[in-house]
């Protein structure tokens, strides 16, 4: 289930499909299943969770980072991300009686993941596998399944199966009760989605500017925090660039020093309470005369560059959806320019298994 | 409470100082600390709490990282980091019966993490503040105090601060009960420490090859992952080197692919389970022609360089400790020999405040 070699033959092609595929996928997803996820969420609901665990390697870490904020804010509970290495390496059997314990997998077949939440399971825990492929091992272990429904993935940086995996999330969480959230809130995603990747231009404009670093800074608060994060792996995947993903709080916190007028930094910044408590960082940002591309942006906003993110009518938890499409644009185009085929980087295979 | 413009005068001799008085810190805190560390976690550990959560900014998010292993691995109970953002931005008040909250901050200045303390104590969590000013608004916010006992840290880079965090947390949860940790395992710690500090030869020896670098990856796994996190953050804040920090896992989850032999890889690779685990990690490092230092590495390694840590008759949870040491040092040694004065790096104070 690797990419195979398509080095040559149309370096960018699957990459460049998939990318578009994703407003479809996620009208899909709507449409299809939103029911089955709500029917998983009133049999989880019913029991009393006073915890949940989010366990993800890579992109799929991003898709359990965002999620852990739609509970922290949502569901009123403490949530935390799960290091796999204290099952895998330390073998550590903890009491999980009263814990949600999901899994985010495109592949279903990391054994760290299958590990933890097998261990998870056997600990007293509800299990959830959030997956592209409810034919995985990592399904069948798994107590629900939520089927993510993206379709086969053949580039090697995963970009639809990351949106699919934050709508069934979103839908997840929302169904879970307690909460405002609601998944008719969703409603208007698929066309938002098909307008922001309509902007193909304006990423193509700015994609030169990176064309020559080696190292840049992505960085976001609350829920655009993993957009900041997986923007940042596109462009390590891809383009082979160091790219380092800070939240908004935690780059002042020392990373700041570093920014100079040779490194860039993208900030995203949608509309809501996480895109406007980005105002002091976008301001030191500019102190420090960095290079700022503003993704989602307002025009006219204090920055050398911005990208338009479709949001309006959506509310600010679903903005993560739409904020990565273009990134993920960015770092196709970007790729090319760079002459890296990014449906085959280096060193990767598409089941990344680690213990 | 700013370091004070003292760039000129004698660049570096604050860390220089702060970084050589950590051996006897360590022998001050185990001698005259430990006592009041263990009634408090006596009286903590009475009540049943189901859940830890840990909060942190910079390098004290770092301690905060290696105090969620201990508390996975050896009290049996999840974990999970708090994002203050969840109660300074969107204003949550979860419920957090049963929860115990442990805040770590050198200053306990920033209000973020005062704000989250201060909701979490009101939502009904056990608020425990881990600090250097007991003085603090944090600490007086807080149920409970530990006190570092680091003395004044006048250099912006946190060093000394940072190994009494690690040893006060360590005292702590070895003294939660339940666990096979004990205070008496650290009683060689300051003799290591100090072993560890004297090859300082080595340290030398090895900044001239960073001399030049923009960007570099550093690497970890288990508890010395937070090594790896704060190694990079103070190569960031001293060196203004755009340092990615990965555990060793998430390394091969896709920022595998920007490896190339003109990035120089720190890996952390202490004996233990934690650095046996790197084995593959570094396997592919090699593949990939990396320039790969390993700090805590057996002579003969397969590595570039090694950089011995002293941890012979310590178990691997007090390792961190020692690895940190000899980064401290490069991270000193690499900013003068780049002309940067790390006492006060360019764009930040010694009390970060974040919102």
């Amino acid at each position: 289930m690797t990419s195979g070699n398509t080095s040559g033959a149309d370096p960018g092609a699957l990459m460049a499909a998939e990318i578009g595929e994703q407003p479809q996928i996620l009208a899909r997803l709507l449409a299809e299943q939103a029911g089955e996820i709500g029917r998983i969420a009133a049999e989880v609901a019913g029991r009393d969770h006073r915890f949940v665990l989010l366990a993800g390697r890579g992109t799929s870490d991003h898709a359990a980072l965002y999620a852990k904020y739609l509970v922290d804010v949502h569901l009123g509970l403490p949530a935390g991300l799960v290091s796999p290495s204290t099952s895998t390496i330390y073998g550590v059997r903890p009491d999980l009686r009263g814990v949600l314990h999901v899994s985010v997998s495109q592949s279903g077949g990391s054994p760290d993941l299958i590990d933890s939440l097998v261990t998870a399971r056997s600990c007293g825990a509800t299990t959830v596998a959030v997956t592209n492929n409810v034919g995985s091992e990592l399904a069948r272990a798994a107590e629900f399944v939520i089927d993510v429904g993206a379709g086969s993935e053949r580039a090697v940086a995963a970009t639809k199966s990351y949106t699919a995996q934050l709508l069934a999330l979103y839908l997840f969480v929302a169904s879970l009760g307690g909460s405002t959230l609601s998944a008719s809130d969703a409603a208007p995603l698929a066309d938002a989605a098909q307008a922001t990747l309509q902007d193909a231009d304006k990423v193509a404009a700015v994609a030169p500017r990176y064309r020559s670093v080696s190292r840049m800074v992505t960085t976001g608060r609350g829920y655009s925090y993993a957009t900041a994060r997986e923007g940042a792996l596109k462009l390590m995947e891809t383009c082979y660039l160091g790219a380092l993903a800070f939240s908004g709080a935690d780059l002042l916190h020392g990373p700041m020093a570093m920014i100079d007028s040779e490194t860039p930094v993208i900030a995203v910044a949608t509309p809501g309470r996480g895109g406007q408590s980005m105002a002091p960082v976008l301001t030191m940002l500019r102190e420090r005369h960095a290079d700022l591309l503003l993704v989602g942006g307002q025009e006219g906003a204090p920055a050398d560059d911005v990208i338009p993110v479709h949001t309006a009518g959506l509310r600010e938890e679903l903005h993560p959806i739409l904020e990565i499409l273009p990134l993920q644009r960015l770092a196709l185009a970007l790729a090319l320019e760079r002459g890296v085929n990014p449906d085959a980087p280096r060193g990767l295979r598409k089941v990344t298994e680690t213990w």
